[in-house]
């Protein structure tokens, strides 16, 4: 029995959406535990959805995740249940919000696609009512409530090939022949630490970086190797492992996001800095 | 027993405010479970408020609803608990904002008016300390606390005529000989879709329609009636049966509210569209 | 045994780092109630948080309270675990966040430094892999899971004086020979009300007052003595003691400091009315 169920959203804290939906799992699983991921991603934002969820569902014991990212409701695209090796299921659209996340629990053991009627049925609700612009309410939290009281997904739809399931192109990361690399922006938290593909250890410059946005015109920028924040002096550019394991460039209590001018999914280059 | 205790307010995630509340609440029902259905409408903004709560409260199981936007407070207005035919209670300012909601619940059972020495006493807290600005934490909290441990509305305040309870007029829906209606937009999401009051089914065009913002200059608009998002081509304006069963205009994965310059309370013409 | 945990931060709700911290303590302790505080103070704002914390922590039952607002992450700040009089426990960064709250628990009776080899061996989770910059995910979580189930203290690391934990200095409060004050801006909530240093019993001037924001050039404001919002006439500004007993400055239905341009740490004076 999985009693905790994780919930990933597009759907802002503003207006009835988040908690429409932890109502109806309430209503079905009320021995459920409801967890929030988080709401508040940018609107369709599948990739950036995708990355938190990759990143909270494995510090989480087992769990049903609930994630609803879904600019294509209502059409031809698949909902789906995921089930994880480590025992996890992930419910939500097939549209790639999912697979990062079931790579971090072990991988995908087995998929189904989750046929409306047939969930509505097993949750006591009218089969024919379904919205085509709110699966989050009508489909995907009375899958997650089911599936926390282990109702087989079997019951609920179809198996569904893992291999069909699908996924988000991986992020750019290029080593260069200096030793180098050119990275994406896949992540720009609260304080304005810009992180980047790749793994610190694996990729990065080991000592600081001559940095290059990618189609600016801006001479580059130098960062310096540190571990953590407090090493920087201020308005001092940083280039550090993050604790997600990432090359991260940073300012001491000040956003290198803003000073870079930077967003999610621009290139970056990092070259050693042999100056 | 009402071991559900569901929580809206105009507070923001900011301050002390809803955490303050919570903290009461389990202080004083330990075994109740608290769903949040939102805290970031609008700064005493009543009718948004009285609308999520419509929304939200009858997908959850029956529950004590605590709700709280309260521009009136520490004034005249009443302080009162709802009883709902389904079971439910509702604690709030009698100002308009629990009534939808009730209606959504099968309509007001009974009432009472709250006296907070008397429900302070109940709570075994300080009498006299009610502020004047925060009935929030220091009477509605704990007259929802109470309530859900089933101690009797009757201790804590006088019976209330339920027909005298504050309603918020309906908002403005009128249907044209041309079989179009005028109506208010009475929703704006995250997603900039604007819902229009009345139901779909029973009121709005078929077809397609052309569309009239009230008081501007601007040409009509033409929507195209479709079943979902992903149905329209970019930059196309649909009209569709939103998921709470309301004509609502929209973008494919951009804000028809921005398109149409529109915020909650304007009117809206729909015309049926026989070009 | 503390079963509640509550948790403040400034991480924000986008981004994963307040739903990590969460799965962290779900993790290590699974019967543990959560109470998030909020998330969304500047981020940072150690001051801001201080205050919310302390706000919060006495209307809860005695718990644990998570604290993480960090910017001296993986620098030589202490980590700390402070035992107060009530019972609580207080986790967080020893850089002033957490005493205040202490304060209002009835003071710190005994204080831990953390080591966070020792926390993590604990809980059983790799004692070496700590980051340098997400200690509220892989030290403090973990620390404040464990102090839940009862694991003392003194597992995690060694006692620390409680004289030596720091302190904020306390905001500027000064009476006038006139009978008013000089006070700072301490709070400025969701609706613009403009609370200041101080009791409003002890401090503030009883009837109404003039009112200057230091460093201006602007003429005095005046500000009539109200209870509540609703006894202010549109436009006009008000003093009243909040629901913190704060003198406070107002509009009914309006920012009161947008009207007088004021932020947080700003001083304010307050003379005694006597025109």
């Amino acid at each position: 029995v999985l009693t905790l169920i994780t919930f990933l959203s597009d759907f802002g804290a503003r207006g009835p959406y988040v908690a429409a939906c932890e109502a109806v799992l309430i209503s079905l699983a009320p021995a459920a535990r409801v967890l929030h991921v988080g709401h508040e991603v940018a609107p369709g934002d599948i990739r950036e959805a995708s990355l938190v969820l990759a990143q909270v569902t494995p510090l989480a014991p087992p769990a049903v995740h609930l994630a609803v990212v879904d600019p294509g409701v209502g059409g031809p695209r698949h909902a789906v249940a995921v089930h994880a090796e480590r025992g996890d299921f992930l419910v939500g659209p097939d549209n790639g919000l999912l697979m990062e996340a079931a790579d971090a629990l072990g991988g995908a053991r087995a998929a189904w696609s989750l046929d409306p009627r047939r969930v509505r049925t097993q949750a006591a609700l009218e089969p024919a009512s379904l919205s085509s612009t709110f699966h989050g309410r009508d489909l995907f939290a009375p899958a997650a409530a089911l599936l926390s009281r282990s109702i087989p997904a079997g019951t609920m739809g179809e198996p569904y090939e893992e291999t069909a399931l699908v996924r988000l192109p991986a992020p750019l990361l290029e080593s260069l022949p200096s030793g180098g690399i050119r990275a994406e922006v896949v992540e720009i938290d609260r304080f304005g630490n810009v992180a980047l593909a790749g793994r610190m250890r694996q990729t990065a410059p080991v000592e600081g970086a001559a940095v290059w946005i990618e189609g600016e015109q801006d001479p580059a920028w130098q960062a310096r190797r540190v571990a953590t924040y407090g090493d920087l002096e201020p308005g001092e550019l940083g280039l550090l492992e993050d604790s997600w394991g990432r090359p991260s460039l940073c300012l001491n209590g000040a956003s290198a996001a803003e000073l870079l001018g930077v967003r999610t999914g621009v290139t970056v280059v990092l070259e050693p800095d042999l100056s």
